[in-house]
C-alpha cells in the first residue's frame, strides 16, 4: 500500500493524522458503544457527548460569551447564500455585500434570486480580484454587511476585518474559519463550510448572535430557519453525526494537541512565509495575489507557461505533492495548506519547486 | 474492548459489517489515494468514481429507466417536505396527501407553510396511526399524491402502493427504500434519508423522473431547486462525500453480496415474521399495529406496563440488544430490523424476550 501523500486540495482537504487514526481505531466499536460512530442513534449519550463537546470547544476556542449560538446544519456555504438574506434581510431593508470573488458573487447572486435588496458597496473586480478593497463605505442604514474571508479560488484574504460602523458583520469563513484568533464581537453571523479547516464535508458550522434571531420571520419552512437550529440544539432532524464527530476530534487536536489560535496562527504564518517567499525569490514562480492581501490558506502562483503548469501538477503528483491545480475557473496553481497542511509538505513542496525551477527553467 | 452489540436503533442504525471493516481498513489510503475518503477532493477521479458507482447501484438495483434522475442531496427528509411543495406544487393547483402519522404530517405542514393547498384524502389518525388506509379517493386533478411507505414510530408500511390512476406518486421512503422490489414507473419522485437502509446520517437520496423536473419554478434559490442537483450530477457544490461513500458500499453489499432486492425482501420477511411470531404467541407481549399493516422494518409492541417496559429496555441494553425503546412521542418499545440487522440478532432479541416473560409474567 503507497504511503500517505502531501495534500493540497482546497477542499476536501488534509485532515490531522491523529485525527484519522482515532477514527479509524475506534471505527467498529466506538467508545465501547458496541456501534459504528456511524451507527448510533443521534438521540443517545454517545452522540450527545459528542455533539456538546465539539459545541463547547467552538466556543472556548473563538471565545464566544452567551449571546452567540453554535450550530451545526447541512447544505454547506451555498445554502447559507440563500439562507442569510431570507432569515435576516427584512423586506424594505438593504444589505451591504463585499464582492471579492466567485463565492462572495454567489452570496450576493442568492439575495438577488430572492428579490431583496443588495448594495454591492465594495468589489475587487477591477483587478480581476487580485486584492481585498480598503476603506469601503458601508450604508448606515444596511441590515448587515457581508464579506468573505478568504478567497480560495484568488487567494486572497481579509488582513484585519472592516469596521462597518456597529453594522453586524455577515460573514463567510469557510476555508481560514480556527485559523487565527479574532474577536467575534461584531459579527452577527459566521458561517463555515466544514471541509476545509474544520473536518470533512458535510456538515456547516453556523455561529449566529442572539439578535439575528429575532429577525427571522415567522413564515420560512422549518428547515430553512435558524431558529429551528436554534431551538433544537441542531437535532430538529438527524444531523450529520460523522461529519460532527470528526470536527468534534479536529477541535480536540486543535485545542489540545496544537494549543489554540495563537499556536495556530503562528504555525500557518511559518508556513505561508515560506512559500511566498520561496515564490517571491524565484524568478520563475509568480504570485498572483497582491502581496498585502495574500491568503495564509491558500497560495496560488504562475509558472511561466500553462504548458509548465501543466506539467509541473503532474510531477508534483508524482512526487507525492497533491491537488496542487488551480480552481478550474482561473487556472494557474494552487497550494492550500490549511490548519491540518504540516511545515513538512510545505518545505517538501518547496524542495519540488525548487526542483522543477532548476529542471524547467 | 467490549464486542459489538446490536443494533436496533430506529436510525442511524445498523449498517452492514463487511461495509464498516472496508471503510476502517481504507480510512488512512483510499485505494491507494494517499487520502483519506474525507480528504479527497470531490473533483477527482477517486470520488468520481464512488459516486457514479452509487448512482450507477441505485439504477441496476431500483431498476430505473432513463426517465429517472439519481441525486444526492443534503438535509434529510425533512429538507424535502419543503422542497417537494416548493419545486413540484404549482401556484392555483393543489396536492393529496396521506396522513399516517408524524411523518407524513411533517410533510402535510411544511406545504402548508409556503401556502400552497393540500387535501388530506385519507388518515389513520382515528385509530392512532394503528393502520394504513385503504381504499382512497385521490383528487383526479392533484398535482401529485404524496405518502410514507413505513411509519418508524408506529409500525405500519404499506404493503402494496395505491393506485392514484396516473398522478405521480411521491414518496418518503426513508425507512424501507432497498427492503424490496417495486415498480418504479408511478412515481414522480421518491426519497429517502440515508440513515436507515442506505448508510449514515448526513445524505439524501432523491429519485426523480424527468417530467418533474418541468415544474421547477425559475426564481428558487439555487440550493433548493431539483434542477440544480440534476444538471451538475449533485456536484453544484461539495457534496457529503463520506456519506455517499458509504451508500455506494452498502449498495454493493445489497447487489454483491445479498443479491438484490428479491433476496433482500425474503431476508427482511423471515426476521419480522418471526419476530412478530413470538409477540403473537405470547401472551406477554403486544403487538401494537393492525396485523396487515404492520412493517417489515420497524417492529412496535407493548408489554404489560410502562414499567416493566423500562425494565425490558434496561435488561435488553446489558444483554447486548441496544435500542428498543419506543419512540419518544409514543412510549413502549420498538425493535428496528432495517437491511443490516442480522437473523442471528432477531434470533437473540426473540431469546431475550422468551427469557423476559417467563422471569417476569
Amino acid at each position: 500500500m503507497k504511503e500517505r501523500i502531501h495534500n493540497f486540495n482546497a477542499g476536501p482537504a488534509a485532515l490531522p493524522l491523529s485525527v484519522l487514526e482515532e477514527i479509524q481505531t475506534g471505527f467498529l466499536n466506538f467508545k465501547g458503544s458496541g456501534m459504528s460512530i456511524a451507527e448510533v442513534s443521534h438521540r443517545s449519550k454517545w452522540f450527545d457527548e459528542v455533539i456538546e463537546d465539539a459545541t463547547a470547544r467552538v466556543r472556548r476556542i473563538l471565545k464566544l460569551d452567551d449571546h452567540f449560538h453554535v450550530l451545526f446544519l447541512q447544505g454547506g456555504a451555498s445554502l447559507q447564500f440563500c439562507m442569510i438574506p431570507m432569515n435576516l434581510l427584512p423586506e424594505g431593508r438593504s444589505a451591504d455585500y463585499v464582492n471579492t470573488g466567485t463565492w462572495a458573487n454567489k452570496a450576493i447572486k442568492e439575495a438577488g434570486i430572492q428579490g431583496k435588496e443588495v448594495k454591492v458597496v465594495a468589489s475587487s473586480e477591477d483587478k480581476n480580484f487580485s486584492y481585498i478593497p480598503k476603506e469601503i463605505s458601508f450604508s448606515p442604514d444596511a441590515a448587515y454587511a457581508h464579506i468573505t474571508s478568504n478567497n480560495t479560488i484568488k487567494g486572497t484574504q481579509w488582513a484585519s476585518f472592516p469596521n462597518t460602523g456597529g453594522i453586524p458583520l455577515i460573514c463567510d469563513m469557510s476555508s481560514d474559519i480556527m485559523s487565527r484568533p479574532f474577536d467575534p464581537s461584531p459579527f452577527g453571523l459566521i458561517y463555515a463550510g466544514a471541509q476545509k479547516n474544520l473536518g470533512p464535508a458535510g456538515a456547516t458550522l453556523v455561529i449566529i448572535r442572539e439578535d439575528m434571531l429575532e429577525r427571522v420571520p415567522k413564515g420560512l419552512p422549518t428547515m430553512l430557519k435558524y431558529t429551528t437550529f436554534m431551538e433544537k440544539n441542531s437535532m430538529y432532524n438527524t444531523p450529520p453525526c460523522f461529519a460532527v464527530y470528526t470536527i468534534q476530534l479536529v477541535l480536540k487536536w486543535l485545542e489540545d494537541t496544537i494549543g489554540g489560535l495563537e499556536t495556530m496562527e503562528k504555525a500557518n504564518r511559518e508556513k505561508a512565509d515560506l512559500l511566498y517567499q520561496a515564490i517571491d525569490e524565484s524568478e520563475y514562480y509568480r504570485g498572483t495575489a497582491e502581496k498585502e492581501s495574500r491568503s495564509v490558506m491558500n497560495v496560488t502562483f504562475r509558472l511561466p507557461s500553462e504548458d509548465l503548469e501543466k506539467q509541473f501538477v503532474q510531477q508534483a503528483q508524482e512526487h507525492g505533492l497533491v491537488g496542487l491545480k488551480g480552481h478550474r475557473s482561473v487556472g494557474g496553481c494552487r497550494a492550500s495548506i490549511y490548519n491540518a497542511t504540516t511545515l513538512e509538505a510545505v518545505k517538501a513542496l518547496i524542495g519540488f519547486m525548487e526542483e522543477f525551477a532548476r529542471k524547467n527553467g
